[in-house]
Formats: structure tokens, C-alpha cells, sequence
């Protein structure tokens, strides 16, 4: 059977995303590896999702998800014809790509970042460049602009590295871009600063945000695109009808309702990201600050490289996540922070290591 | 703001799908206009979703929907490698686009069909051209082939007019077409047959399947494509990675088990669609033989046209489909079958508007 010629071949040519493993839970495991929330949302959240009437799931969602987009307005002080909502936010970078990305068009991001931007330039049969960030994860600011770029994306917090860029130069990327900008704050919740009061001054930024992070519901796969109302109301002709379900729509209005029930776990996961960066740097790991929900830890010289401490803690039961085919992560870890006991178990299992 | 220069041609100039009207509830509406099931799914999908551990919702789903794949193989005696799962069918067809679709290349269908093929055609930058069906409805089988489609797509029921293509036409579809052939089966477990043994000996054969329809689940989003391992393969390189959502995925895996607890409603919906068609046919309308669980009906002579009826109908407080926009279709209803209740309110409106 000769596939290659009904598939495309920007399909055949690639690998395909890997997400993060997601154990089966038949073994324990200490799962630190897909930036997961390691607390429940708030009672009130989950509450929202028993009180469902089944009845209506015979019926389909409403398309827009407009519960949804008020409830978001409310919270973040926009409009809901600012607002699209999506299947997670993988759902809003692929309606992004497919909105603003012609077939051939250039796709530009700093490196390393989340890798999905690559895979998802790939299959629009856009031109993907990557510029290395400089030293010390400085923008590559005259770089990244030099590409005249249809779409230009910056994680901010960044992925896998946690660091924030100044917001003087996200405004001043769309400022000088010829194209859309899109400011990917799925972990911004953990951060010190947001890019929201940009949206009053840039016609051409996108944000995104998450559910699955610092809500707490990645099972649940919501995501939100903010932007001028002319761009969403393109990015509307582009998603499927009936992108999120109704069970979702409900988990995030209550979500977006109970905001402040969230505050003492990102407090928690805050200072837990602050203890374990310590105690990281203590054992001899290179941790840049990070304002997300990991660290970025570039393990200690000597004999055991990157993958072996990938593979050596998943025998002690703990999963991180390692990029290794991307040459400039061979010897980092991204560790997602746990609770206090679950840092304490994989301090305990890096000093059997290192002992 | 001049949004041109950012956004892709192809978007800028369609004018996005129209989903049918979904109502907000605050008012009672008899609900026949998008082919919802008007009864539950089995009390005992609707009681797995009562089950589930909240606490997992913080974690991601399994990327690839793997129950659901296995619980579908053995319901339809497929392999979990042949079957891609979907956030509905649309889902889906996008994900068929994407994969199959290069900027330029044709999607045929003989018209009138399911709409959102074209809308995801244009998205794609495909070349749509749609095959009149030949009278009554006759698959125009020369016609199609002749336009060596990279994507061949075939509604079996046909939406909107819930006939059937015999299956012997399908086998030759996909026999002599140069590229890839999809069934589209959203309807098909109202029909008499399905083409799930085609799967055996084409290999340039996709079925996709809905749980919106039949199973009572439209408003949780999930669907169902069945292709040879090869094809699927590429399929789920195109796929977001967490397409399917944790609680869909399960409600997808207990409806799979409890097939047999669909039958009465099918059974139901299958008489009430017989007596519909007889008792509008007394009233002059014109209906085809529908294998579906709607009814195309012309209506009778008159004053009153397509675009009349459904306004006048939704003044007595019911909805229907009305596809006026294509010319083929301006004198055409599409109901769908509802409860025995629901069908003689609509027969009174029918009455009273005829009197």
C-alpha cells in the first residue's frame, strides 16, 4: 500500500508532536513531566460538573461557547467579541495558523520553545525559523523581526525555560512586526506580570491562555484567545462549529467565577518553585529563575548526562520531561512543580543519585 | 484596522458555517433543526459520567483516546489501529482536509450535501466543485470520478435528503477514484446497512461515525474514523494531541458498551420517521425515502414558500433546517424525527397552517 500519493507531503514528512507520557496510573508514579497542576481545582469548580443536567448532552454545545466568552470578559475586563475560546489552547494555535499562516509564509518564534509552534507551522506548509535566544534567555529581539514574519509567537512565561521577557518588548515586537503577534500566556498565572493592557494599544497581538496549567483542568481541554474583535471574528470562521463541549463550557465558566479560590495554590506552587530551585542549585543543577509552574534544571557536570537522569528517575518512579533531540537541551531537565511532598521525594531520590 | 493584510485570503472571503439555531432555553422550542436524538443516551452512559474521579481532571486525557479506540474495535469488530477518535466528526473532516488536501487540490461531492465540506474545502485552499445528484437522487457516479479528486466525500444517508447510495456504488467509488474516498456515516445507524466490510478491500477508504446522532451524545463531542493503520497513522499526526477530553472519552467507551440499550430509541426514531413521512405526503409535501432520522420535504404548491414555512413554524414554536441560500433546496424543510409527541404538534402546525 503506496500512501504517499494521497497524503500531503508535509504530513508524511514529519514526525508528528510527542506530548509528555501519560501513565495508564497501573504503577505510582510521581508525575512531574507535563506541567499539570498538582492541585484539584476548587470544590466549587468540580461541584459545577455534578450538578450537569445529563439531558441536555443530547444536544449540542452552544458553537461560540458565549457562556463562556462572558464569563471571561467579566474576569479579564474585555469584551466577549474579544474573546474565543478553544479546545485547549492547541485547538487556538492551530485556528491561529490556519487564519493568518499562507502556505509559504513565515512562521517565526525565539528557540527553544514550546515545540508544538514547529509542528503545527509544518502541517500549514508554512516556513518555520527558529532564532536561538541570547545568552542568559535574552530576546533576539532585531532577529526575530528581520524575518518580516506572518505570525511571530513568544511563550511568556517561556516553555521550557519559565523565564518572562520585559513587556516594553512585547510591545515593541508588535509595534515593529508586520504581522500577528501571539503572546502565549499559558502559565502566566505563575508569573509576576500579564500582557492584557497591551491589547488596548496592539491591534496585531494575540493572547492565549489555558485551562490546563494554573486551572487545573487539563482534562477538561479548555483554552482562550484574546485579540481585537476583527481578528476573532476571523479566527471564528476557522474553528469547528462546535469546538467545546458542553461539560467544558460549564467547568469554565465556574472556574472563571471562582478565581480567587485558586489564589492559595499558585501562592503554594510559587513557593515551591522557589524551594526547589534553591535546593536544586544547592545540588549542584543550574536553575534560571522561572516564573511558570517548572524549572528548567541543567544537571551537574560529571558522568551522568541528561537522558541518564531522565532514565534513572523514572526507576525511582518520578517522570520529567527531557528535550534531548533539540542540541541546546541535551543536559536540561524540565521538572513541573509538585506538591511540598512530592519535591521532597524527588530531592530525596537526585541525593541517592548524586551520593 | 485594516485586518488584510494578516489574514488568509481564503478566510477573509468565506463567509464561515452556519451552524443550526441552538436556542438558550428561554423559551420552549420543539428542536427539529439540527438532527439531535430526542431521547437520552441509556441511563447507564449517562451514570459513568456521574462516576468519575474529579480529581484526575487536573491531568491531561490519553492523547490518543486508546479506551475509546479499544472499546470501538470491539464493538465493531475493527483493530484499536484502524480507528482515529475525534472532538466530534467535524473533527474529523478537518483533520481528513489537512491530511489529504493540498492547497489547489479538488474535493469532490455530488450537492446538495453536508455544507461544512465546502467551508472546510475553502479553509484548506482546496478546489471545490460539488457533482449535482441526478434525479432522484441518484449517485452521478461518472461525473465524480471524472474529477480525480485527492478527496471524494459521501454523506451515507445523504444530509439533507436522508436517501442512500447503494453500497455496490461505494465499492466502485472507491475502486476507481485515483484518491482518497470518505463515507461519511453520521447517520448511518438509522440506515438499513454500513459500509464497515468496504474496509476490508479498499484501501483508499475513510467511514467516519458521530456520537451527536444516533448515540444521543452531540453535546460532548466525539467521533469516530475507520481507515487501514496506514492512513490513520498520518491521520493522528494531524490530530491536536489532546483532541478528545477526559470525560467525552469516557462517556464514548460506556455508550460502545451499551449498544444494545440504543435499539429502543433507534427503533422509535426509525417508526416516527415512516409515519412523518406518510402523514406529510398526505398533506402534499413531497418527501423522499429517508433512511436518517430527518425528512427533506418539499412543500406542497402554494402561496407559502420554503423560507415562509420556516418562519411560520418557528411563530408556533418549532424548528426546523432551511437551506434557502442553495438554490436546489429553496422549497425544502429538513425536520428532524423527534418524540411521537413532538411530530403530532408539528403535524397540528402543519394542519393549521394549511387551513
Amino acid at each position: 500500500m503506496n500512501i504517499r500519493r494521497w497524503v500531503r507531503p508535509e504530513v508524511l514528512a514529519m514526525a508528528g508532536y510527542q506530548p509528555g507520557e501519560q501513565p495508564d496510573g497501573a504503577r505510582p508514579l510521581i508525575k512531574l513531566n507535563t506541567n499539570e497542576n498538582p492541585y484539584d481545582a476548587p470544590p466549587a469548580v468540580l461541584q459545577a460538573l455534578t450538578e450537569v443536567d445529563c439531558s441536555r448532552l443530547r444536544l449540542y454545545p452552544e458553537p461560540s461557547s458565549r457562556p463562556v466568552r462572558e464569563a471571561a470578559a467579566a474576569a479579564y475586563g474585555l469584551r466577549p467579541e474579544q474573546i474565543l475560546v478553544g479546545n485547549g489552547s492547541d485547538d487556538l494555535l492551530t485556528i491561529l495558523m490556519r487564519t493568518f499562516v499562507a502556505p509559504g509564509a513565515t512562521v517565526c518564534v525565539p528557540e527553544p520553545t514550546y515545540s508544538l509552534y514547529h509542528s503545527l507551522c509544518q502541517l500549514q506548509g508554512g516556513h518555520f525559523v527558529g532564532i536561538p535566544w541570547h545568552d542568559g534567555w535574552q530576546l533576539p529581539l532585531s532577529a526575530l523581526l528581520a524575518q518580516q514574519a506572518a505570525l511571530l509567537i513568544l511563550a511568556r512565561p517561556n516553555a521550557p525555560s519559565g523565564h518572562v521577557v520585559p513587556l516594553q518588548q512585547v510591545a515593541a515586537l508588535c509595534q515593529q512586526s508586520p504581522g500577528i503577534v501571539v503572546l502565549d500566556e499559558a502559565y502566566v498565572d505563575f508569573a509576576d506580570d500579564n500582557g492584557l493592557a497591551l491589547l488596548h494599544t496592539e491591534e496585531n497581538l494575540v493572547i492565549i491562555r489555558t485551562f490546563s496549567k494554573s486551572m487545573a483542568l487539563a482534562g477538561l481541554r479548555i483554552g482562550l484567545a484574546f485579540a481585537s474583535p476583527a481578528l476573532i471574528e476571523q479566527m471564528h470562521k476557522v474553528r469547528d462549529s462546535y469546538n467545546v463541549n458542553r461539560l467544558s463550557q460549564l467547568a469554565a465558566v465556574a472556574a472563571l467565577g471562582n478565581l480567587a479560590a485558586y489564589q492559595p495554590s499558585l501562592q503554594a506552587i510559587r513557593q515551591q518553585r522557589q524551594r526547589l530551585s534553591s535546593a536544586l542549585r544547592q545540588r549542584g543543577f543550574q536553575v534560571p529563575d522561572s516564573q511558570a509552574n517548572f524549572v528548567l534544571a541543567t544537571v551537574p557536570p560529571g558522568p551522568r548526562s541528561g537522558a541518564d537522569w531522565l532514565a534513572t528517575l523514572r526507576q525511582e518512579g518520578i517522570l520529567v520531561r527531557y528535550f534531548g533531540s533539540d542540541p541546546a537541551l541535551r543536559q536540561q531537565l524540565r521538572i513541573t512543580i509538585g506538591t511540598p511532598e512530592e519535591m521532597q521525594q524527588l530531592l530525596a531520590a537526585i541525593d541517592r543519585l548524586l551520593a
